[in-house]
């Protein structure tokens, strides 16, 4: 049977969702249940801070996306972003916006998602709020520290730095296609892989570390809009341009299959199809070889240089296998726009 | 003539939002713009943080509260929390989730009256997210610091300590009241201060202050709930009872009179209104005077004792003017309850 939050009232619902976390790290002085929550810091590394919504109807559907991997993908996309300024995730707050109907189950099934999520990476949920709303929202903050000298950011980029992107873009967006159609075509496992890049994208935090251990690295962004998209943030922030050689992106086997089958350029959904949480960076030449050999040997994820930083001047460009040079114009996925679901 | 967010796009939005905040402060080592803020932090202080959410419909009424004023309470709402925790303001995420429709200058004049709230107490707006949703909800998350001999919580009152108040809680209430339904007995500027008292309220940061300068508070919480509710949690933190004297509870006269035309007893606002945003805490009983003398001095805002803390098997009561005991049952809003707006 389900309860609607309405039922339990805000207090009691805080309490019941906090019950479900363990015991909080020795740095948090005051957690969950006061006005504010309270951490030690340090002073030899910069705070960061980040966050980011999963929106019901919009980034999940409730019937369709179990309430444990809504709650995962909420903390993922933000430790994502701390991944991607070569940090580590430290404190959550959780911003829950609830229709008074929402079933208590679901919501303590999402929470436990959030918390499970946090602890794979080493991070804790230390406070929030809950308020009524119309629509369903999970709104997360997360915190996260770097060492100062080994903070990322977009605007590092330089001509000759090469580009490089963990993982196989691409993959969320044809596990998203599959929510939607079926395919008859595919293997049960095949279907599950790729549905999961989409639920369930794993934030490259170790990767980033370990990119951090070797050094190098110019800029970094993580893959929610698009590589495409992202890549260009990363031109815009540093005044660069970009080369990208078609021939070098990875393309999942499963993915180009299923995007072929649909009648889709597998490269329109490395390129342009957003919600990856890969990371895509620039790194300086020597040093390439050096963080994919570490990257493969902490974490097993493959780095692939994909390209390189041109001057502006020369603009963005996708080098296909023949040679020819083509505006690189895939567009990323606006949230306002018209042109993607 | 007014433009809906759907024809600027996520990323024009973002920068159009961004261009209206000042230069930041020099601890910012990253700002809006990248994947996350951050930060320099220092090791003497610990870092505050917490978050609040304003939704539309449910906190505000689109047509009725100027979105200038929706912006401020929604980061006064949270300027509070960190008041009650005695500490500074610091640093400000905004997430905005947005129905595609949402005006552009809706957004741009919320988000000036965020940013303005923010400077009136030292904090800056470092970063934020946004997300298309069905629903209009500001929901920010706010930092702040305290020195570590300075933190408030709410687990510190022993019986014998000293209840105060500062302001008069009750007319954020009035104000709601007056919003709901005309008063024609009541002056333009009458109703011009009540209304205020319920769309600005003031976060009480200086006066907490003030108080931390002096030592002696030993619980605090903001009154959002209501006061008997908020005092409550408080007690129920601390394990300890509660006195409250009615004679001794601040009446603001313009409230205690709308609230008689209405037929409702002034008190059942002043315990139960919500929405003030005033500090309530309690005081080792010799720093009383001190402390009041210090916010008075500090900022002229009435700091009222209003009863005293006592064990917890001696219940929470109301003493009544004619001296009988009444238990204190006034129910704070329990935001999914059914007895409130």
């Amino acid at each position: 049977m389900s309860h609607p939050v309405s039922g339990l009232g805000e207090f009691a619902l805080i309490r019941r969702l906090a019950a479900r976390l363990g015991p909080a790290r020795r740095d948090v002085v005051v957690g969950i249940g006061d006005d504010v929550a309270a951490v030690e810091v340090r002073a030899d590394r910069y705070l960061l801070m980040t966050c980011d919504a999963q929106v019901e109807g919009v980034h999940f559907l409730p019937g369709v996306t179990p309430p444990e991997r809504v709650g995962r993908k909420a903390a993922a996309v933000n430790l994502s972003d701390i991944a991607a300024a070569g940090g580590r995730p430290t404190h959550f707050l959780v911003s829950l916006l609830l229709p008074p109907d929402t079933a208590v189950e679901w919501m303590e099934a999402a929470y436990d998602g959030i918390a499970h999520e946090a602890a794979l990476f080493g991070a804790d949920v230390v406070g929030g709020n809950v308020a009524r709303a119309g629509q369903l929202a999970l709104d997360l903050t997360l915190l996260g520290e770097v060492e100062r000298d080994r903070i990322v950011r977009r605007a590092g980029a330089r001509p000759g730095d090469l580009v490089l992107v963990t993982g196989s873009p691409g993959m969320a967006r044809a596990g998203l296609a599959l929510l939607k159609q079926p395919a008859p075509g595919l293997a049960d496992e095949e279907r599950r892989r790729l549905v999961d890049a989409y639920q369930l994208p794993v934030p490259r935090i170790r990767e980033a570390r370990a990119m951090g251990d070797v050094g190098g690295v110019t800029a970094m962004i993580d893959v929610s809009d698009g590589l495409a998209a992202d890549l260009g943030h990363i031109c815009d922030e540093s005044g660069v341009g970009l080369r990208l050689l078609a021939r070098s992106l990875p393309v999942d086997e499963g993915m180009g299959r299923l995007a072929r089958s649909l009648g889709v350029d597998p490269l329109e959904w490395v390129l342009g199809g957003g919600d990856d949480y890969e990371l895509a960076l620039t790194a300086r030449p020597g040093r390439a070889e050096a963080l994919q050999r570490a990257v493969h040997d902490a974490t097993g994820t493959p780095l692939t240089v994909i390209g390189e930083i041109v001057p502006r001047e020369a603009g963005r460009h996708l080098v296909l296998d023949g040679g020819q040079e083509v505006p690189l114009t895939v567009a990323g996925w606006e949230h306002f726009g018209a042109g993607h679901p």
